[in-house]
């Protein structure tokens, strides 16, 4: 299978969850135009989506629901859980390791670090915040999957070297900063200013 | 000038991000082959994005740093300031609240609303916390641009409605849910597990 755009990955990642409602709605299939009505996206753009993976649809009969929903989930490698280490345990962390949605996907939060000595030791969600100095010690002896960085941006860096150090191969980053990580590391950078520019955008052009 | 995608749109950002670094640094020229790298696309999909508006670039030369990120910054209305309202006071909401990266980009939290009177009255960045029954009022009476809702997933429906009712057109959602708004009125959803997904497809994918 050849290698797809992070924005194709993002379109299935949206294709999911409208699969996932439409099932529990109890709807058996769904045709690329609703697809593409639900993502803002058109019918072409869904097929070809889709086609990177062989042929789903039927003319006329829309693709299967369930079928559908299960290719996706394994495209996304979303058939196994994940386990998740989370960096720095102020607001957004705290935000983050309330999120439910990430439990629902089977991203689960097994260890939360923090530097600050007040923090360390508090229980957070059932885990006792661990001081950011074990970080590579605790890593070695019981690896993780993915990484989430939400210290401040000053300490970023820093923590990410350190994670990199353990063997963590992908990273979401919260910090608003950019982040060098050798080329086998992947890392995806939150930038919520972000949103709101394609929200200025909409309304500098209604 | 005709609508242009939203993975174009949030492309455009990131190459503004790139040439306001470029520029710090004293840099007077970029190549669409380094744009495309720092955004990790394509030097053909640069040129493509950047031609919606005219020419920029001169062949051999580059795009000229300053003018390219002002034109860039004006496309997506950002040559003005934005006001904007947060509704919910959570951990989320917190982590809003003090998000450097707003601010530097010209969108200025000038309220924040919770339903919690435990919450309300609390002075947060300065600001303090408004009783959400006063939305609609206070809206009225001081119109902002841009609203970001951090509520929990079973307030946001009813938090958007008095948005809505309020006249805001442009919403930041950061709960799990799914929104009905009319059709003049822009939402974006911000999906934290969609982007935990992306790196799960790149770790089944190595």
């Amino acid at each position: 299978m050849r290698r797809i755009s992070d924005s194709t990955v993002r379109r299935l990642a949206a294709y999911l969850r409208f699969l996932e409602h439409a099932e529990a709605e109890g709807r058996v299939t769904i045709s690329s135009g609703e697809l593409a009505r639900l993502g803002g996206t058109t019918s072409a753009q869904v097929r070809k989506d889709l086609s990177f993976f062989g042929s789903f649809g039927k003319r006329g009969l829309g693709y299967s629901v369930p079928a559908l929903a299960s290719k996706i989930g394994e495209i996304l490698g979303l058939q196994r859980a994940h386990r998740v280490v989370l960096v720095g345990a102020g607001n957004m962390g705290g935000a983050l390791a309330q999120y439910r949605g990430f439990h629902q996907r089977g991203f689960h939060i097994s260890m939360i670090f923090d530097q600050d000595p007040k923090k360390v030791g508090v229980r957070w969600n059932g885990l006792q915040v661990r001081d950011v100095r074990q970080l590579e010690s605790d890593l070695r002896k019981d690896p993780i999957d993915i990484a989430i960085v939400a210290t401040p941006a000053e300490a970023a860096q820093q923590v990410v070297d350190k994670l990199v150090q353990a063997g963590v191969k992908a990273i979401l980053n919260f910090a608003p900063v950019r982040l060098s990580v050798p080329p086998d590391v992947e890392v995806k950078t939150v930038n919520m200013a972000l949103e709101l520019e394609t929200l200025s955008y909409a309304l500098a052009n209604r």
